[in-house]
């Protein structure tokens, strides 16, 4: 049994960590964090949790933290577990952090995408880039960077082009759909999220330069060699959970068997399903650490379409952090997320 | 471990059947029915269950089924279960119905509120009402009606002011709205559950003598001691999965403190949660079997307002079968079913 | 051609006035006040009117009103029209106020209903009840109290039995539903009106003494001559428009023809549809001026059953208001609100 | 005053006429067919319509469309209205075609993309693409036919880029989101468009080879004067109205003004709004005949972000068709078509 903590559990991510870590076999959450919800009942900030818990919220406190937990889920919004983590690290707890801190290797890379400073540049070097899927070394770490939600899915999507060398470099296009579940906290409330600005609608933002570039071209470049730019742009869906990213690349030349490529590279990721007669929606992923994926070519404009669908707070975030929170753990990869998706 | 067969496995309640029995720690599927799909790939026909499962469908057959299971979930329309089950209990299976075949004690009224003669009338004396709340009965019986969704969430609305002897047996209006997979299969399309029909859209249906009013006047009858009538009207939401009922009660005397009253009734009921500063909504139960009940008084017109919210599909069908077959087959009440709702 | 002011432009009703007006044949919008937006042009704050119209918003200022227009729209939050008014009507100039300022003929009553003194008592003998279905003295007043969007929907919907004499006064239960722009304005942002909140959600609010009761009330005692006490509950849907009121009423006889009592009562309300064989949907109605009715009799409980459907912004807010100011303007009463429902 | 008749009044666009061409103040409807509808009346099939029509439906016969009416829109599905238009432009009589059988020049390449033969080649020459943004010829016509959906979406998102030779002609990806009215007719149900199956879910559809492609393609290669090859995926968003296209073109050379570029082209074309700091949203044009357009510009992939907003049913199908009927009748191009958005 691992004693988990949450640290930032009032956000949507840290919302459904306590979801799921509530149902892991192997977690016990002893270590709840809410700055604005200090000593409040979790049960009663979550009505959803009525009945299956007796935690309250503490503020966070570095010593307590360390003395309650064994092993750390930060859920805070970005620049705030670059400050946080090292004591927790020092003595001697894991920690997986669902934030875009330490994603991008290198620092001047990630001052020039997220305009700020890196407060903590020599833990870079340390943390691992979190999708276990695409890397042998998530295991082995003390500090895992948990990939953004749109991150997971066009990698997802695209990797097994990359990694062959089919896939020219510069002509990535990933037009990505999110749910607003994807777009941040829950108290920092603003009308572009009310029913009514969402609902019956869709729109496209950060139409140029949105930071998760930085962290999928890097992979992207890891896996295929050479430098790799590509187009990212995000739309809000008018739905609460899922991503589905549609991406366009095209290829050096004519492939064989794209669908058999893609199942042989995925052969040993339990929770990506690469679909053949059918495409990746949204219904059947969400409430499931499953990532449904798809690839079609089309011979007159010698391009691969390739299509992944994830729900973003599970695959997306706080499903892949218990998933890599069992990996560091030394637990079973899929313990505690083999939920079927809830759609009827 | 239990051996589980599912009758049924194709419409939106066999289907809950399947997410949720593949998850609960002491039962295994082992016979899934589905005439329109005999022979197909159960994960086939429910992409959300890609990698969970490698059940097939069957044609049903009693012997085949005698020999497969243990206990079974009969999730078939109105009228078919009655003439399928006998086989079954004479070979010492147990059964849970979700159907309305075996709801109504009185053969009379049977026919009279479902206008089909009952084929096996000899059975009715055998089946338990499988509402726990209301019922110690469940747990020795062989064959469970499971109650209707509507019913459940009316039942579990309004039972304290009538076992309390509080409320006038003529007085009660049930306003409920559902989601569409209340409203039956997924196979049986229909223009009126068009996405174009049910969004942006609501409408009462049914508005006089929906069958549902006979086993809820029959078990307030039982609680209440004397004769009970009551106005039912059903109301579709553009929502998939919930149930919220407002049932509105006159009393026959100001009372004390009915959620104290409330959490009294319901104190051995694990899945009922009385809410008292905050109103039920089906965001907080959505896919989770719990049923969230508030009750509130009007002295100007001595009316008491008695809302509950639960999942149709879980609550009100699926999981709470599962609550019935866990009692009938000797094992603890809320195993595999406290998964927490959906909701983010 | 008249030249029409809308005060308080800026929320949903407001919004609403615009969209209709500068469609109205016989309108030409002179004034537009927002007192967040003063100096942004409308169609920047409005996308939607891009292309028709150049007006921008100006701060309140009684005199530059009364120069600019002959009738004023108020749409400005509960309490604040009382003490705008009186110059404009001194002047000359005629009112529809959509807020409840003037819905209450008694002064005691609206101030046990409202919670707050009223500030111009002497206005509301001259306020008109906008209803122009149940009331001939509307086109005769210079100002009009719009009625609220439930008030519309439960006063259509069981008018004719209270004027025929057939419910029993203490019987009426109104179980009413709406969309959330009901729910007041775009810039007052509250997390419980995030898609996220709304959403796959449906739940009652208000439970006990909505203000809507005392001008409900207060018409039904109108219409049928004795003391009416009613219960009422506003749930919220999880759409954007439109409202369905579902009004159960115990008669004192068993009536002969409902339905055709019902279409000769309403015989000269060009904006009531009374439907037969059918019953009334939001779809049908959301855009439009219409209301759609229907009444249905169980005589099992003695009770009809009433429903009505209508367009909260429309003939709950913004069209019932054109349509009032249609009546003193000496305009055809429909005229500028003949647009078909914009369901598909 | 133009008589006008509508053949295949039951379909989504069919309906869609009906409504617009109700409220156009020099159209007068005098006939309207629909073969599964023939003699019901109009408001019946559409209670939305309701006391605004008295027409019923007929059966289509070409000797009666001649007597009945001036001018013709056709909404019957792909491939008949190429069998049935020839004795009403015999007669003198104009027609506007919603469906795909005149929009494509080459009769080789329809046959191609359809699969179908031609009946009516010889039509092809005489018929305008009527897209009045982009082509003068269109008001010289008696047969126009109107532009799919998502060509009109791509078509106006990108054409100044295409006439000004900035495009790369074989760069063009086109991810197209489009709301469940675009896809077909009412009765011809079937369950992949039932609400559970659109409602919170997300999915491509028609990877590869969706008809489209060949008119949109046609007309940028008439824009840009040689060959153009480009990637379309159409998507199903869970909403009703509305198509969001995001365009991606790698450009020639760095660009000066883009926006400005864009308002010039447009700076005749009374219902393209080319937006500068904000982005398309589908809420800011459902309803109306409203494009809303959108350009940026990326250093690091020189590449073009092209978006566009329209209501599949208005400026997609029947307001398109207004539009080119106002200008083949001598009719202000934007009579009847100056309805706002219909979003709160």
């Amino acid at each position: 049994m691992v004693r988990i903590g949450i640290v930032g559990a009032r956000g949507f991510t840290g919302g459904e960590l306590l979801r799921l870590a509530l149902q892991h076999p192997e977690y016990r959450i002893t270590y709840v964090t809410s700055e604005s919800q200090t000593g409040t009942p979790v049960a009663e900030a979550y009505p959803g949790l009525h009945g299956l818990t007796d935690l309250r919220f503490s503020a966070f406190d570095p010593g307590a933290a360390i003395e309650a937990a064994d092993a750390f889920f930060f859920a805070r919004p970005d620049g705030e577990a670059m400050a946080m983590v090292e004591p927790l690290l020092a003595a001697g707890r894991k920690v997986v952090d669902v934030s875009g801190d330490f994603r991008v290797r290198s620092q001047q890379t990630y001052e020039q995408w997220y305009g700020r400073p890196h407060v903590s540049p020599h833990l870079l070097d340390q943390a691992a880039y979190g999708l276990p899927e695409l890397r042998e070394d998530v295991r082995h770490a003390a500090l895992v960077a948990n990939p953004g939600c749109y991150p997971t899915a066009i990698l997802l999507a695209v990797a097994p082009l990359f990694a062959a060398g089919l896939a020219e470099p510069d002509s990535l296009i990933a037009d990505a759909k999110s749910g607003v579940s994807g777009a941040g906290g829950r108290s920092t409330m603003d009308a572009s999220y009310s029913y009514v600005a969402i609902s019956d609608n869709f729109r496209a933002y950060s139409v140029v330069g949105h930071r998760h570039i930085a962290e999928t071209e890097q992979e992207l470049e890891r896996l295929c060699g050479s430098p790799v730019t590509m187009s990212f742009t995000p739309h809000l869906l008018p739905l609460v959970r899922g991503i589905l990213a549609s991406c366009y690349v095209r290829l050096r030349e004519k492939p064989a068997d794209l669908t058999g490529m893609y199942r042989d590279y995925y052969r040993n990721a339990p929770f990506v399903q690469v679909l053949e007669s059918t495409l990746p929606e949204i219904r059947y992923v969400a409430g499931s650490n499953a990532c449904h994926v798809a690839v079609r070519y089309d011979e007159r404009t010698r391009r691969a379409s390739c299509f992944s669908a994830l729900d973003n707070l599970v695959k997306g975030a706080a499903g892949s952090a218990m998933q890599n929170m069992n990996l560091i753990c030394g637990l079973e990869e899929t313990a505690g997320l083999r939920h079927p998706a809830t759609g009827p």
